[in-house]
C-alpha cells in the first residue's frame, strides 16, 4: 500500500436512513448511539474497518447523528455512546487507512474528527445534551479520546478492558484527536502518569484507569447495563435543557446542492470555483423575506428558517472545499442582502435564547463559524454596494485574515447603488465567541479596549468604508479608482506565496489572545501532529506508520528535534 | 550548498574579550549593546553574515552580554539595543545558513534564539534592566523579532528604513522567534494589519509603522541620537532595579569545564554520555559547604556561591548536549549532597529579594530551568539513596517527565544507607514558575487543589518514598527487587520510541494548563515552523529556502493542509 491513495469526493451530506456505521436510538430523555463498524464499509478501497476502527465516512455519520440529536430530538437530555461490538468499544482510527493516507488527507480526517469530539463537548456544555462514554470493551487511541469527549467514562471492569492512547509506541505518531491536551487540561491526569500511559500500549484498565482519572468508574459486567441506565437518567435529569415537555424536534431535511467542477449552488449560500486563480469566490445571502413575527413561526419554518438553512449550507460548503478543493487556496467572501432582515433574524433568535430551537440555531452557527476559523485557507473578505455583512453575516468578515471595503461606488458600473455599509449587531456583541472565548471583535481589538467600545459603541447603524477603516473594522478600504488593482494583487500574491507558511501564519494570527481546550488542540497538539505525521519515522517507507502490521520493526533517525 | 553543513562541535562559554559580533559598553545607568557582525565571523564556513544578519554564534555572544549586564553591571538600568551598520539594524537570520542547515540545526537555532529574546525580556519585566530598540535602519525578519523582544522601539524615520517580517514573501517560511506571537498579543497590531504587514517583504516604516503600533516612534534623523539617549535615560529613571548607589557587580568568572567525548565535568555538574543506551547520565550535587552566613558573603563568593555556579554550570551543558548530542534522547537526572544544606541556600535567596544579586540568581535558576523544561529530551528523574531533591533541586524532579524513587535501600549494595528523601521546600512554592506562570507543583497537581494542598503542607521535612508516592511527587516508587528491572525497562523502551512523537508528545504535556505569549512560542509557533521548515515547499531542492536568492522561484506544491 502505497501513499497513493484514490482520494474520492467526498459529501458530507447523509441521514440515519443511510448510516452504514451508527445506530441512534431514542428513549424519552436517553437516547444511545451505538458503534457498528461495517468493516467494508471504507470509505476508500484498500482496508478494511476492523475493531470498530474508523475512517472519515464512520465520523461523517457520527457528526450527523450529534447533529439531529440536537436538532430533531430536542427531549435527549443524555447520549450514551457506546459500541455495538463484543468486548471492543474502538481501536481508534483505522491505521492501514491512515497509513496510506496523503498527507492533507490525514491532516484532513484529523480536523474533521477533533470539529466532531468538540461539538459533542458543545452539546454538553451548551445545550443540555449530556455525552456518557459506556465502554463496553477497549477504547484504545482515537476510540479512547471520543471518550475524553464525553462528559462522564464507563469502563467495563473485566480484568481485559482497558483504555490506551498507543499511537506513541505502535506508529510513532501523537494521539491526533485531542487526547493528549484533553487528558491533561480536561481530565487533570497528572502529568507523569500520562506520560507514563502514553507508552503503555496495552493501556490501563479497572481501579487504576479510575485512580488515575483516566475514566470516571469501572463497573463488573454483571452490572453494566443497569449502570449504564442509571448513570444515564441521573446526567438527564441533571441537564439544564430548555425544552419543555411535549417538545417537538424539527427536520433537518436534505440540503439542496448543485455541484459541478466549477460551481456549488444553495439556496442561500454559493460558491465559484477559480482554478486558475485558485481561488473559491463565496457568497452567502441574506433572507428572501422579512422575518417570523414569533418564536412558533420559527418553529414551523424550521430547516427552512434562514439562519439554520444558511448555516447548514455554509457549514456543508466548509467541509466541501476544505476536503476537495485542496488547491483553492484562497476564499473569497461575500455577502447579499438587506441588513434590517438580518438584524430581526438575528434579533428574534437573541430574544428567545431560552427557546431551544433558537438557542440551538445559534450555536450551531457559533460552531460553524468556528469551523472557518481553523479553515487551513486565507480569508479574503470583499465588502461592496448590495453587499450584508451586518451581524452575523458580518462574523464572516471578522473571520477573515483581510477585508476590502470599497469607498464610494463603482462609477462605470453602477454609480447609483448605495455604497457599501457594514452594521455592528448583537450578534457580533457576545452569542458568536470564537475558540479562545473571546468574540471575533474581542480578538480583533485585543489590548486595545478604547477602540473595541468605539466599535461597539456604533451598533445597531450603518457604517460606511472611510468610517468601518478609521474604526478598524476592516482592513482597507480603497476607492473606485484603486479597487480592481488592489484587490487583484491581493488575490494573486496570496496565491504565490508558499501554501505551508500560510497555513503557519494564520494559525498563529488568527488566535491571538487566551488559549483554550480547542485552541490548544488545533495550535500546539495539531501543528506538532503535521509535523510528525509527515516526518519519515512516522511515514516514512521504514517509518512506524508504515510498518505498523507487517512484523518489521520501524527504523528511525535517532536525531531528537 | 547542501544541507550537509559541516557541524561543528559548539561551545557556549565567551565573554566580551572574545566577541567578534557585539560590543557592550556601559555608562552609568545606560548600557549600550551594539550589533556588528563580522561578515567572515560565520560559525561554519559556507556563509556571509552580511547586513548584520546573523548565526548562532552570533547569538551566543548576545546571550552572554544579556547575562553579564546581569550580574557585571548592576547598576545598568536601560540597555539600548542598535546597530554599528550604517543604515541596517539586523537582515535577520542568515538565510544561507538556514538554507544550508540540516532540520535539528535550524530548530535547535531558533529554540536558543527564543530563549535569548525571553531572556531579555524577563531582564525588562523581573530586574529593571529595560531594553530599548534603536533601530538605526531596517530591521528585517529576526531583527525586526529581536527588537519585538524590547520594551519600546525606536525607528529611524528617512524614508527607506523599515521594519518587516519577509519570511513568508521570500522564504517560504515563519518568522520563527516569536514575531507572530508578539506583532499580536504583545504589541496587539490589529491581526488583518499583522497579516498584510507579514506579506509585505518590504517592510513598513514611518508614521505608518507607529500607527499600526509596529513600532513605538519613528525619528528623523536628524533627531535621533538625542532622541534615543533621551529615552533611555528616561527609561533608566522608571526602572524599579533593586540597587543601591555604588553596586558592584560580580565576575561570571570563566567556567571550569573537562568535556570528552563520554564525559563532561563540571565543579557541581556532570554529564556521562552513553551513546550505546542514548542516554546521558546527568548529577548535579548540592553545596559542599554550608551557606554563607550573610548576603554580603554571597556577594564575596559571587560566581563561586553555589546556586550560582551550579546554575551556570547546568545552563551550560544543557545548550552543549541540546546542540552536540542529539542522539542523546533520554537524560537521567540524579541528584547528590545534603538537604539541608540546599535548603539553606535557597533560604539565603530567598530572604533577600530585595538584593539585587540575590534576585538575579534566582530568576537565572528560574530561566535555566525554563530552557529544561523546552528541551526536546524525555527526563527521567532516579531518587535514590544519597540523592538530594530538595528545594532548588527538586524542580530537576518536578521537570522530568517521570520520576523513579527507590523505596527502601539497595540492600545488596548498602544496606546501610539512608533511604531516599526528597524535601519539598520554598523554593518549590512560588519563585521558579514555569513558562506558563505556575509552578511546577502547580502544573503537576493541575485542577487538583488537594492534592497541591497536601503536598505543600508537607514543606521543610523529608518525605520519603511511599510518602511522596501517595502524595503523587514521584511517579513510582519501586523497591530494591524491582528498581533495576524497572528503571531499565524505562530507559530502553524510551530509546525504542520515535523521537519525533516523543518531541510532540512531551512539548503537549509539560505545559498543561494556561498558556503564555512564551507557551505560545514554544507550543504553537515553533511547531508550525518545525512542520513549514521540513515541507518541501521550503527545504526542498525547489523550495523557497533554498532557492533565495539564486533568481529562481520556488516551485510550490499547491496543495493547502
Amino acid at each position: 500500500m502505497t501513499s497513493d491513495m484514490p482520494l474520492p469526493q467526498v459529501d458530507f451530506r447523509t441521514d440515519p436512513a443511510q448510516y452504514r456505521h451508527w445506530r441512534l436510538e431514542c428513549a424519552g430523555p436517553v437516547a444511545t448511539l451505538t458503534m457498528d463498524v461495517a468493516e467494508q464499509g471504507g470509505l476508500v478501497p484498500g482496508y478494511d474497518l476492523k475493531l470498530n476502527s474508523y475512517d472519515l465516512g464512520v465520523d461523517i455519520e457520527l457528526y450527523d447523528a450529534v447533529q439531529r440529536l440536537r436538532f430533531e430530538h430536542p427531549e435527549v437530555r443524555a447520549v450514551v455512546l457506546t459500541s455495538g461490538k463484543d468486548k471492543v468499544f474502538s481501536a481508534g482510527a483505522n491505521i492501514r487507512m491512515l497509513a496510506a493516507a496523503p498527507h492533507p488527507w490525514k491532516v484532513n480526517f484529523c480536523k474533521f474528527t477533533n470539529e466532531t469530539r468538540n461539538g459533542i463537548e458543545d452539546a454538553t456544555a451548551s445545550s443540555g445534551q449530556t455525552y456518557l462514554a459506556a465502554l463496553n470493551g477497549t477504547a484504545s487511541g482515537g476510540g479512547y479520546e471520543l471518550a475524553l469527549a464525553c462528559e462522564h467514562i464507563m469502563l467495563v471492569d473485566d480484568r481485559s478492558s482497558a483504555v490506551s492512547l498507543p499511537e506513541l509506541p505502535l506508529l510513532g505518531v501523537l494521539p491526533g484527536t485531542g487526547g493528549l491536551t484533553r487528558v491533561t487540561d480536561k481530565r487533570h491526569v497528572r502529568r507523569d502518569l500520562a506520560d507514563y500511559f502514553a507508552t503503555k500500549s496495552e493501556g490501563i484498565g479497572g481501579k487504576k484507569a479510575v485512580a488515575w482519572r483516566l475514566v470516571d468508574e469501572a463497573v463488573p459486567r454483571g452490572q453494566w447495563a443497569e449502570t449504564v441506565a442509571q448513570r444515564a437518567e441521573e446526567l438527564a435529569a441533571q441537564s439544564t435543557r430548555p425544552v419543555g415537555p411535549g417538545a417537538k424536534g424539527i427536520e433537518l431535511t436534505p440540503l439542496a446542492k448543485d455541484r459541478t467542477g466549477s460551481q456549488i449552488d444553495y439556496t442561500h449560500v454559493s460558491a465559484r470555483l477559480d482554478r486558475d486563480r485558485r481561488v473559491a469566490e463565496i457568497t452567502v445571502r441574506g433572507p428572501d423575506g422579512s422575518a417570523p413575527g414569533s418564536i412558533e413561526q420559527v418553529h414551523e419554518q424550521g430547516a427552512g428558517f434562514w439562519t439554520l438553512a444558511m448555516t447548514r449550507e455554509l457549514d456543508d460548503l466548509i467541509l466541501d472545499l476544505r476536503t476537495n478543493e485542496l488547491e483553492l487556496g484562497t476564499w473569497v467572501l461575500r455577502t447579499g442582502g438587506g441588513a434590517e432582515q438580518v438584524l430581526a433574524f438575528d434579533q428574534m433568535l437573541l430574544d428567545h435564547r431560552d427557546d431551544w430551537l433558537a438557542s440551538e440555531i445559534l450555536l450551531y452557527l457559533k460552531r460553524t463559524l468556528k469551523r472557518l476559523d481553523v479553515t487551513s485557507r486565507s480569508l479574503l473578505a470583499l465588502i461592496e454596494p448590495g453587499s450584508c455583512f451586518t451581524g452575523s453575516l458580518l462574523e464572516l468578515a471578522l473571520a477573515a485574515d483581510r477585508s476590502y471595503m470599497l469607498a464610494g461606488v463603482f462609477e462605470e458600473t453602477d454609480p447609483e447603488a448605495e455604497p457599501a455599509a457594514l452594521t455592528v449587531g448583537p450578534a457580533n456583541l457576545g452569542p458568536l465567541p470564537m475558540g479562545n472565548g473571546l468574540t471575533r471583535l474581542q480578538t480583533r481589538f485585543l489590548g486595545d479596549p478604547d477602540a473595541l467600545a468605539a466599535a461597539e459603541k456604533r451598533a445597531g447603524g450603518p457604517i460606511q468604508a472611510e468610517d468601518a477603516e478609521r474604526l478598524g473594522l476592516v482592513t482597507f478600504a480603497p476607492d473606485d479608482i484603486d479597487w480592481d488593482e488592489e484587490v487583484r494583487i491581493a488575490v494573486e500574491e496570496r496565491a504565490s506565496f508558499s501554501p505551508d507558511a500560510l497555513t503557519g501564519l494564520e494559525a498563529n494570527y488568527r488566535f491571538a489572545g487566551p488559549e483554550t481546550l480547542e485552541t490548544k488542540i488545533f495550535g500546539r497538539l495539531t501543528a506538532w501532529q503535521n509535523w510528525i505525521f509527515y516526518r519519515p519515522n512516522a511515514s516514512g517507507p521504514d517509518g512506524a506508520l508504515r510498518r505498523y502490521g507487517t512484523g518489521q520493526r520501524a527504523d528511525f533517525d535517532r536525531k531528537r528535534v
